[in-house]
């Protein structure tokens, strides 16, 4: 209960200093640490900006418009922790703070579990329009080693800036799972991607407007590495050279993750086989951090 | 795009730096002060928590389910709010700061705008179960004059904890609006207003859980006073001796709104009428607060 006080700070302070003691049960420490620490600074923000019912109003409205926009091909609580810059805190904090580790980035909103699995050397473009792209690299350890039988999910937008799941239907294209073989190699291919928009119908592409920013991201390609005994990986391939490179929507550039992309035309391709026309080659190594979290002591 | 840096914590740091940056061009001084605001505290919780990816899917998963439970009768995101103590915080920063004035309180997501007008005297109750509460009192100005014509918007629960928009179907009961008489009287009938816990089968209800906190609200009805001239203030009514009075789920109580319910057998009612059984009496005077801000230098 709020008792009277004497100045209008003392009485916000009350206010905030009663809820965080109405927090101090909870049982679990860390829920007990994360709730603490979101309500000093949902609070702190509160007053910073002395913020008004009619402000209050239109941020329960917006969330509300996200929430329902949100289904199972589209999440706008991801875009908006990702145009905020919260998804790529985040990935910089969950880390590993291992020396030589590929950098992590964002997930986005377009991953899909559960992707068929092509063998090495295969195409998981699956018909996606665009540019054919080979990439290879292989997966090692921290320690030089390489990583064999690592599960690599790979997911790029084609050549109009799509992913598959915002094509009409269902379909799985650009997108697709493989093994490393047991050097650690790699090596698949599918379309050069190419810079997009992120989906920018709904309140967060209404915040980037209202802020005079852009929805584009650079070209890239999504990676996820898992293999037994290793931190999984989430990060990106940036394609060298996008302008949009200085200026990503979510914020999930790292000058570490840039890669050239070899411009082709006939020939012969890395896997022997022989090309018509335009394509493209990426090479991109992934070093993965052991996972400590099961030894005693660490 | 993210140089590299010397450690993890100017890494971090640069992260913030970056996308605050990105959002210096917010045309609009208000929202760029809001935006900046909410960057650097969402990112200060993030960091101050080491925030991990299973966390933060956490968080996107609440996020969706209380999207998705959110509907024209329901409003999570409030009630989320709510328990948080940010709607009684943004009540307390809006309010106006005029000595003598009625405290305000949380709005709550039971409030209906364009509720049925009834007459002074008349009874809002329209067939809500419960013990009939005669309920009167006036509204003046802080100057000490009476506020003729004032639109008051009055809303409760029935004996069983419900509002009208919790019953099956459509029906407008427990609730109404009315016009103070020229002296700035009124006076209605309803009932009396019971304790009753929030809607806590959602993502609210299970942080309260999660967090060793119940669901209960002293009992309470909920003013809205609105007058040309005049701040709107949006206010409780709470029922002295509510053992939920210190451990209000929403943390809306103030001492000064807390009022003595009279309790009558029979006998005749402050309107003359003649009663059978059993009925309580409430007296509530509101002093709204000039609205100046349409006056130059305010
Ligand atoms: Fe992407
Ligand atoms: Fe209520």
């Amino acid at each position: 209960m709020n008792s009277a006080h004497e100045n209008a700070a003392e009485r916000e302070q009350a206010i905030t200093d009663e809820v965080l003691a109405a927090f101090s049960a909870t049982a679990d420490p860390r829920l007990r640490a994360i709730v603490r620490s979101l309500i000093g600074h949902l609070h702190a923000f509160a007053r910073e900006v002395r913020l008004t019912e009619g402000e209050w109003e239109a941020g329960i409205d917006f969330l509300t418009r996200a929430g329902h926009l949100t289904d199972d091909r589209r999440q706008e609580f991801v875009l908006l922790s990702d145009v905020l810059g919260l998804s790529t805190l985040t990935a910089a904090l969950d880390a590993p703070d291992a020396p030589g580790a590929t950098e992590a980035t964002v997930l986005g909103p377009f991953f899909v579990d559960g992707a068929p699995e092509i063998p090495l050397g295969g195409d998981l473009a699956q018909g996606a329009p665009g540019t054919p792209c080979h990439v290879s690299g292989r997966v090692r350890s921290t320690d030089g080693s390489p990583v064999g039988g690592a599960l690599l999910d790979v997911w790029g937008a084609d050549e109009d800036g799509l992913y598959d799941v915002q094509y009409p239907g269902e379909r799985c294209a650009g997108r697709g799972r493989l093994r490393t073989d047991a050097d650690g190699g790699y090596r698949f291919w599918t379309v050069l991607p190419t810079p997009y928009p992120i989906p920018h119908d709904g309140p967060a592409g209404d915040l980037l407007t209202a802020c005079g920013r852009g929805p584009m991201r650079p070209a890239h390609l999504h990676f996820k590495a898992a293999a037994p005994g290793f931190r999984t990986l989430v990060t990106h391939l940036f394609v060298a050279g996008d302008p949009h490179l200085a200026r990503d929507a979510v914020f999930g550039v790292r000058d570490s993750l840039v890669v050239e992309a070899a411009h082709h035309d006939d020939g012969t391709a890395p896997d022997g086989s022989r090309r018509r026309g335009a394509w493209t080659s990426m090479a991109f190594d992934l070093v993965l951090a052991p996972d400590h979290g099961s030894v005693p002591g660490r």
